[in-house]
């Protein structure tokens, strides 16, 4: 079910390596803006130059989950939400416009009819998963469905000559299919996993977490793909459906917040290689995204208390990228500027 | 001797603040972005739009304290990297062009004629301060001099109709001088304050502490011009005139690593107003740029290890205003979007 992988090629990330060495700046001064530009390298296979070819892949779907009253928001506004990307009115519109990174929102499981809607990539799998209390939130076949969904744009994004991907995601509920799928993966407690979302009080903060806690008794099944069928959304599948096929076509992956990181985790899980293809973009407010970039051992590019999901945090990160390549290819050397080297 | 000062506008940090809470994302989502955003317009005193008007200051000198072998580096390579700016090869020139921020290399006080060069600002105050361990680094008469140069420049910048700045600097020794103006302003001792500059070897290292009691025992006046006259260099007072001469201007600063963050602490010293106006951009390698954050209480917005001065750390950060800004000024609101706010 998952495609062929390769490790990052680490010749060539040596040799990025060798070449920031003789750049006109004592040695390692750039910090992770070398080990960035390094492993960009080594997942290309090649030089590279600035600016990369960027997209952003924000994947919409509702939740059955939402009707235990796990938001602060109705599940309308996962819609009308779709709808204010469509107008280029949300954060990550405004970022990705600001950036030059070409923005795909994907209507993988909204629960509206979005067909008339031009500009938004059409992939939907169903209404919305099933309240995952009850029964597995998705079917067997919708999992392949919404998997395929992410891969097949992954495709897409290869054959326009993308070379680096931004994740994210819009879906009312979709931090309580996060923390399930994060406690499921890790061992976490759901109240060390489980956050306040877009806004939670107290009491609705506890209800959240006896959620998670009856969903992740309801369904004891711990193989990635079970974890993904019973507690996913089609949203979060076509995430790690991208991360399978992006890592494939030796795409980098910037991961955006908890859920993002949540599908990230999963494709790592399906196919270990997965993880060299990663970059975290953010360390957002959620308490279970920080242990799953410990669990990914990801080290996150920003840390600006975000907690917005939809891409923002990925995009926001592509300008210090560009910069990571900018630099590594458009310095001068010691031997070319004719500046002194550090004594030994 | 310094100019005045008003403190940012709280009526429109309100106001910005109030705006985005209309904004189409949960309240706070955007967290750390959306305090910039409103500290950039509580400093103008105005509603804003991206991108910002963005200008670089790099300030370069020499120090008469190079000769106790306490950088890796030779004296020579302030000279040549002013010639790599010139020529548009070092770390900052590539990410000033890659983010739209106008560079300006200022020679403020190298060790050598550089009145051939075109495109460099001609401000030297002489060819290097004098040795710290024997007599004060300048004379008061060189001070007044090198504090004019940043208040002239930020003259200039106000007429140019810069919004923002990021400061830095260049000068083989000034880590140095920047740990004892450290220990002078914070009381912190010099084996906390000092770091290893460029690179440097335990042994040498150790040196470079001993060097820096030594400074402090030399000179026990601890009047923020003294320190500034007896331990800094020509391109620190000229970046403390800068950020004294911005903030004048209701210019925002923002701060590069160790040494521009040791001036701004001096410029507050003189004019504590002047810190409304400071945004830290990165958390550097060196120990002492960390007491200054604190000391300043300033939260960086980047943390990627670097350690290489020249204002790179300033520019890097400059995507990530002009983001906060495109957000606060270009976003759909709730209304205007017809989405759904949060249940109460």
């Amino acid at each position: 079910m998952t495609p062929s992988i390769l490790p990052p090629d680490e010749s060539w990330r040596t040799a990025a390596l060798t070449r920031l060495d003789t750049l006109t700046k004592p040695l390692g001064s750039l910090g992770r803006l070398e080990d960035l530009a390094a492993q960009l390298v080594a997942i290309r296979g090649e030089h590279l130059t600035a600016p990369l070819t960027k997209a952003a892949y924000v994947f919409a779907a509702d939740h059955g989950i939402a009707a235990e009253g796990v938001s602060a928001y109705p599940s309308a506004v996962t819609h009308q939400m779709v709808l204010n990307y469509h107008a280029g009115g949300a954060a990550v519109n405004v970022l990705a416009r600001l950036h030059d990174v070409a923005l795909h929102v994907v209507d993988v499981g909204v629960d509206a009819d979005l067909s008339g809607l031009d500009g938004v990539l059409h992939r939907k799998v169903a209404r919305g998963t099933s309240n995952m209390l009850r029964t597995g939130a998705m079917t067997e076949e919708q999992l392949a469905q919404a998997l395929a969904v992410g891969m097949g744009l992954a495709d897409e994004a290869a054959a326009a000559g993308v070379q680096i991907v931004a994740v994210g995601e819009m879906g009312i509920g979709n931090t309580t299919s996060a923390s399930a799928i994060t406690c499921a993966l890790t061992g976490a407690a759901p109240e060390t996993a489980t956050g306040r979302g877009t806004g939670l009080s107290d009491q609705a903060h506890k209800h959240k977490v006896d959620v998670v806690q009856a969903i992740l008794r309801k369904h004891p099944a711990r193989a990635p793909l079970d974890i993904l069928r019973t507690m996913g959304g089609f949203e979060i599948a076509a995430l790690a459906g991208m991360v399978l096929g992006a890592a494939h076509h030796r795409i980098a992956i910037v991961t955006d917040g908890f859920i993002s990181t949540a599908a990230a985790a999963l494709a790592v899980a399906l196919a270990p290689l997965a993880q060299g293809y990663l970059i975290a973009s953010h360390r957002s407010e959620e308490p279970g995204h920080i242990l799953l970039l410990n669990h990914l051992n990801l080290t996150p590019i920003l840390s600006l208390n975000m907690r917005l999901g939809e891409a923002s945090g990925a995009v926001l990160a592509m300008p210090i990228l560009d910069s990571a390549i900018a630099l590594y290819s458009r310095m001068a050397t010691f031997a070319s500027a004719g500046v002194s080297e550090a004594s030994a």
